[in-house]
């Protein structure tokens, strides 16, 4: 799709499927799944700047009355969290040993101008809202050891969609997305869909303590955070006249200066040692299995 | 769900999800699949009488570029029948070998006050457009026979929503619904919701030719068509005063009493040959396998 989301009059829409064994582990908690379902839709329509309006569950049922519970105990929280009405959906069941497909619609109601990908010029600057790689992080220590606990494997299960930071940045961004496939992957998109070129420095993530103790900083560090993906943080490309930390100021979120985007087609990677060459994997592309 | 659809505002919102092997056959040809996620969903807005406005795909790939095309070559030709644009949605993968998932939202345009399941009131006659059990014989041809064809086989693979006649009938109607799991069994569904008993005479059904020609007209035969589901068809509850037959004047579809809402809670069933026993099974409940 070429965006995360569309938009008939002043709704916003976006639907969001994830796949048991391919968006989230079996072992997950079934409340952290019904949790980042609800996530993955609301980064949606923080990334556009919208308030959310009102929300449709598609339900596959395999039996196991529990886990739907518990499942559905997390989805509601965080409709609730977000004041999102769960207004209705469809429940079907499913063969013996299907994976679980589950799939949210979200509306919200545009608070402006909505931002698309497609509205970067050469010379904004990009920003970034919200630190990468702690839920890739998170996901490596889950796949090493499914017992593992921490910051990063809560970070991984529970992540906060920015819906006050989109909601402030909107109507100053000349394109945003949320960063949910990898840093570098998403910043493509939007450079590509814009029709720029990009300059991205690995020396400004915005890595989290966290983060550090357990991967370091150095370049394959940096690489990981990049490229991890399930990150929930907000892209903004802003004109270089924008200042975005006078824009947040009281809200409790990170943003900083990634890169750029230029003219031309070129997507030009540095950190503090200087050029660094792409790597082959830019983010998670959905690749079929 | 309490209703087919959702309301918000004046938008009706619906989804529904089709799983493969539980509401459609792995040997159905992919167009029609793609026809019949778009005619479940277009078949709920047509019971609220609203107009089509926009549509969400939620598309599982599993590798086979031939089917998803053939699939969505079928949705879009029945979204384009009905001038509904599809706006957006999510791709993700499967696992080998998992079932297909399919989704669609559909928002529409209110007409007029939405008619819910639940304002029917005792003395409403029960009003049938569309003929019940076509779709169902199909299955059972094509569960017999893979390569079956003709008319009913058609009628299974691509149902017609109706909605003009949904549009003309809602002003009018107490309560209304699609009859989508089961004649009995959605007729009971709205007279449990709209609080009164319930009284249908298999002897009215509209039996199309083609069904009497492959399965009689008998009490077996009209109870088969009343249970079968997978119909399509508008269940109304009118008041007596109002007669659709003028209403419906000009359009193709027949529509006939085919029983009333009473007061007291009980449901009795009949036919020309008197009281007919409830059937074990009203309609497909969705249980799980």
């Amino acid at each position: 799709m070429a965006d995360d989301v569309a938009v008939l009059g002043d709704l916003v829409l976006t639907h969001d499927t994830i796949v048991e064994g391919v968006h989230y582990l079996p072992t997950d908690p079934p409340e952290s799944v019904g949790w980042k379902l609800g996530a993955v839709n609301l980064s949606d329509l923080a990334a556009k700047g919208s308030v959310p309006a009102g929300a449709l569950l598609s339900l596959t049922l395999r039996g196991d009355d529990q886990w739907e519970e518990r499942f559905l105990s997390g989805l509601e929280q965080i409709l609730e969290h977000f004041g999102l009405p769960l207004l209705g959906g469809d429940t079907v069941a499913l063969p013996a040993g299907a994976p679980r497909v589950l799939g949210l619609t979200v509306l919200g109601k545009a608070g402006g101008p909505v931002p698309s990908r497609s509205g970067g010029r050469p010379g904004d600057k990009l920003w970034l809202a919200g630190p990468v790689g702690d839920s890739a992080a998170g996901l490596a220590q889950l796949t090493a050891d499914p017992k593992a606990t921490g910051l990063l494997v809560d970070t991984y299960r529970r992540p906060i969609p920015l819906l006050t930071i989109g909601a402030l940045l909107a109507p100053h961004a000349s394109a945003m997305m949320d960063v949910s496939d990898g840093l570098l992957l998403d910043a493509r998109r939007l450079a590509t869909a814009s029709g720029c070129g990009l300059r991205v420095d690995l020396g400004t993530l915005p890595l989290s303590p966290a983060f550090r103790a357990a991967r370091g900083e150095d370049r394959a560090a940096r690489l990981f955070a990049a490229t991890g993906g399930d990150d929930y943080a907000l892209l903004a490309a802003l004109p270089p006249d924008v200042d975005p930390l006078t824009i947040l100021k009281g809200t409790e979120v990170n943003i900083v200066v990634v890169g750029e985007l230029t003219g031309g087609g070129a997507f030009v990677l540095a950190d503090d040692l200087g050029p660094v060459p792409l790597p082959e994997r830019l983010g998670y592309e959905h690749d079929l299995p």
